[in-house]
């Protein structure tokens, strides 16, 4: 027994916010049996993943030893939390796949549209019941954040307890779902907890966050005064908040209409389960040009700005023949997500064109958040008491605050960040080893490793632009007809104002009948060569240092 | 004189924050003698504009008329106002130029890196020197902005007087350059103003805006209980918060040094003209290494992220030779501008990976804003008393509200966006036509139209990376050998797990080799077939709609 060990690997989540997976070993050291909690994606972007649809964590690790998984726990419902599991259950060998009923039901969707028996996700009920998976006994502590049914885990090992939190704040009137129960977390953890994994999301909020019902009265008094139609966005997946937003709409009067896929599945999944009643009436948007303009009010996707969302394309015109007009108002009830600002200032301003008044966030009356800010951690340190405090679902500068805070406190803390794997064992935290671990890009349908280059060479051409080249060479290695060039991205004259494809061929066929045979029949120094021509021109003629491909055929 | 008019024509500015370009036309319709107020420019991005170096109003309405622009008048040496005038000043016909002495001290050696006089931008006192300028008579009004000597107009016309804020706070210890002087300003305005056109960067500010000098304490503070070295930064031009850094830093006994070609630059400006005085000593970057750390202070430039910049380089390694560590502190003096949120956050999590602590303007200790708030705003209103105010240096919601809040307090006011023209003779203003404007990029040396497609070609290729294709044929229209194809930011291998490239080369070899005749020996119809395969066997095999360049090469 005594070289049994616990061990705990953040794949992703540890070192970002996104892309969460976390690994929990307990064995011999390299026969730990495994579980999985969580498997997330993290969203592209233009600076650093122009074209990709998705980003993984790499979960090569796990795919090497797949025989060793017992079972994937998934927390709670978030892309960020939920949305690898449809793509990565093959890749790590099928296994098992837990869930509160909610998540359940919204993980079975990604299962179906990803080809894989929906069935292979089950659901659990929450604590106290259990499920064993190999060493480990594991059960559901609901919480509440802002999705439905999201839950910490409790996980039994015989190495002692862990308590991973998952997504949480402290709400004890969430509008929709559990709230956030001390009486039934303190039963959970009586007896005594090894560690706690925690959120560290809103570590740098200094002051205690708000209940999800503490905006009710701001919304409905927003909805209430407004004259033409009324918009409002939301993150989809915030069931309360939609419930809050339609229940304002209701009370003054208003047909309610939920636009865009993502928010319908939402509500759909919540009702299906059983987590949401009493939800307003809606209308389909078929109906929403019958109902006067005051008596309307639309909820919508497309917080963040996203371009194919509901919002953005009211913004920039019409959706499904709704057009917003002078008087209308539009309401973010959400926040930024940091990266996301130009997409949404761009909505704001389309929005202000056509005369729509927008109301955002800043005053902090309409949007609260869904993570424990620094004084509801403290409270959740206090109550689970842990051995050892590791601070995970955030930043490094997230991390490492929450590690300080949980040492100033009397806990043993760790930054530990993805790749780290820490055993569990002694009476604090120890690095037990690095693994490599990384992201992986669903680029079109296939997998690109984020270091693979591909991705780099996309950027490559958007920064400096394309000159392919193309040269035919005899059996005697001598050139049949002038280099060809095309350009792509690039400027069409420079300089001396001819166009630069023919100040380039000139050039390239000066230096190529100039060649000597013994660079002429080597393609490799030919290629060298001509890349040099076409760097030295472009370098004057337009002052760039552009991307080459020079493409050599052979006649024999 | 009946026909002549007052024009007012933004070309930049109004409706983005950025590449500020106000002109002024007096005279007969089509005939009116102009002038420019600033010329400046806007920073590129990965999503609209990969790989430009400047962003640049498109002045060719300007252009197209430089045998009527009188001068051009600069109100502050910030980027966005002066930026463009050694890029664009051959365009406008070489016209004066005037600023004040700081500004046309950096002005000057922006023209001398362009390879133009620098004499041709004049020195002009405040209020009341005045300059002529064809019809108009045009002074500089000394404001507190967050760069030394910043001004706004008083342009005096035959058809009434107008004032352009420039860029402004009411600050009356603005700790380096002059207090806002509202008697300074009455006297200006006396006799009454036709129209403010006015700075709206804050409007939606709701408290009035902090003084520069309300830093100092909080910032000593720091600086003094700091242990290690302490690094501040903020943008290079506000002259004022550099005095109160290194200030705080020499009371806590620390050698300072500035870091950043341009914060010297700035500061050299500074002392040159007069504008500083009693800067503590600074220290060498050389001598940076002998200093012990607890008593060092660096002061350096990269607030935004920018990745050259020195915060970015310290973070991310040394900076010559300066390597930070645990124990230090770093301090962002300054507010991340909407879209560099991204490179500010990755800066602050590779210095939390040192052990570096890192703070912030989170709690609004740090830094201030250089623009009036909403209540200075309205100070300003009632200040100058105009007949009709035009809001300007603001996106679009900002233009909307800030003539919102006028229409509330009696003005005359329009939301004019860049290209609009307005006429300024009636009791109201009233657009007088629309003027073909937006952007031109600096690419490399060049000059590209945003519209020209060669930015959008760039962006394709990141979103959907590209494959070329080589055909040769001959006299009879037959194939020599098999297409060749490259590809560059896609996937070498896709569903059917074979080389893309083969499998791309095999079916367009296929396709030629059954192409009837009529097909190949037409380039066109060639060129859409080949084009038509590539997409075909990209979508079955890695999923993407690329972007595809055929190459025909006839041998004859």
């Amino acid at each position: 027994m005594s070289n049994e060990r616990l061990i705990y690997l953040p794949l992703g989540g540890a070192g970002e916010i996104g892309m969460n997976c976390y690994v929990y070993g307990y064995g011999k050291p390299d026969q730990e049996r495994l579980i999985v909690v969580d498997l997330g994606v993290t969203f592209p972007d233009m600076d650093g993943s122009p074209g990709v649809d998705l980003i993984l964590p790499d979960v090569s690790w796990l795919a090497e030893r797949k025989d060793r998984i017992e079972a994937i726990f998934i927390t709670h419902a978030h892309e960020d939390h939920l949305g690898a599991v449809g793509h990565l259950f093959e890749t790590l060998g099928r296994p098992v796949v837990y869930a509160r009923a909610f998540t359940a039901n919204l993980g079975r969707h990604k299962m179906d549209e990803r080809g894989h028996d929906p069935k292979a996700i089950k659901t659990v009920g929450k604590f106290p019941e259990t499920v064993t998976a190999g060493p480990f006994r594991v059960s559901f502590l609901p919480i509440s954040h802002s999705i439905p049914e999201s839950a910490g885990l409790m996980i039994e090992t015989p190495a002692g307890r862990v308590v991973h939190s998952g997504d949480f704040k402290l709400d004890r009137n969430p509008v929709v779902g559990e709230a956030y129960d001390p009486e039934l977390w303190g039963e959970a953890v009586k007896g005594g907890v090894k560690a706690l994994m925690c959120d560290s999301t809103n570590v740098f909020s200094p002051l205690a966050g708000r209940s999800e019902s503490t905006l009710g009265p701001a919304i409905e008094d927003l909805v209430m005064n407004a004259k033409g139609a009324v918009v409002a966005t939301t993150f989809a997946s915030n069931v309360a908040r939609l419930k809050t937003l339609a229940e304002a709409g209701e009370r003054a009067g208003r047909s309610i209409c939920l636009m865009g896929r993502a928010m319908r599945r939402m509500v759909e999944a919540a009702v299906e389960t059983g987590v949401l009643t009493n939800f307003p009436t809606v209308i389909s948007i078929d109906h929403v040009s019958e109902v006067p303009r005051g008596n309307l009010m639309l909820i919508v996707t497309g917080s963040q700005g996203e371009r194919r969302a509901a919002s953005a394309q009211l913004a920039n015109g019409k959706y499904n023949g709704v057009e917003l007009k002078e008087g209308d108002l539009f309401l973010f009830s959400s926040k930024t997500i940091p990266g996301n600002e130009r997409g949404v200032i761009r909505i704001m301003n389309q929005l202000s064109e056509k005369g729509v008044d927008v109301v955002d966030d800043a005053g902090g009356k309409y949007h609260v958040s869904g993570h424990a800010n620094r004084p509801d951690l403290e409270e959740m340190h206090a109550l689970v008491k842990p051995q050892i405090l590791i601070p995970m679902h955030g930043e490094h500068r997230h991390l490492r605050e929450h590690a300080r805070i949980g040492a100033e406190n009397g806990l043993q803390s760790i930054v530990a960040v993805n790749g780290m794997m820490i055993s569990l064992e002694g009476n604090r935290p120890q690095v037990a080893g690095y693994v490599e671990t990384g992201r992986t890009y669903l680029d079109g349908s296939v997998h690109v490793g984020a270091m693979d280059g591909v991705i780099r060479d996309r950027i490559r051409m958007a920064l400096n632009g394309l000159v392919m080249v193309n040269v035919i060479l005899d059996e005697n290695n001598e050139p049949l007809g002038e280099p060809w060039c095309e350009i792509r991205g690039l400027a069409e004259t420079g300089r001396s104002r001819a166009p630069l494809v023919d100040v380039l061929e000139e050039d390239l066929d000066q230096w190529l009948r100039r060649a000597p045979n013994k660079v002429r029949s080597d393609d490799a120094k030919l290629e060298d060569g001509l890349k040099r021509v076409v760097r030295t021109v472009t370098l004057e003629e337009i002052g760039k240092k552009v991307e080459v491909t020079i493409v050599i055929s052979r006649l024999s």
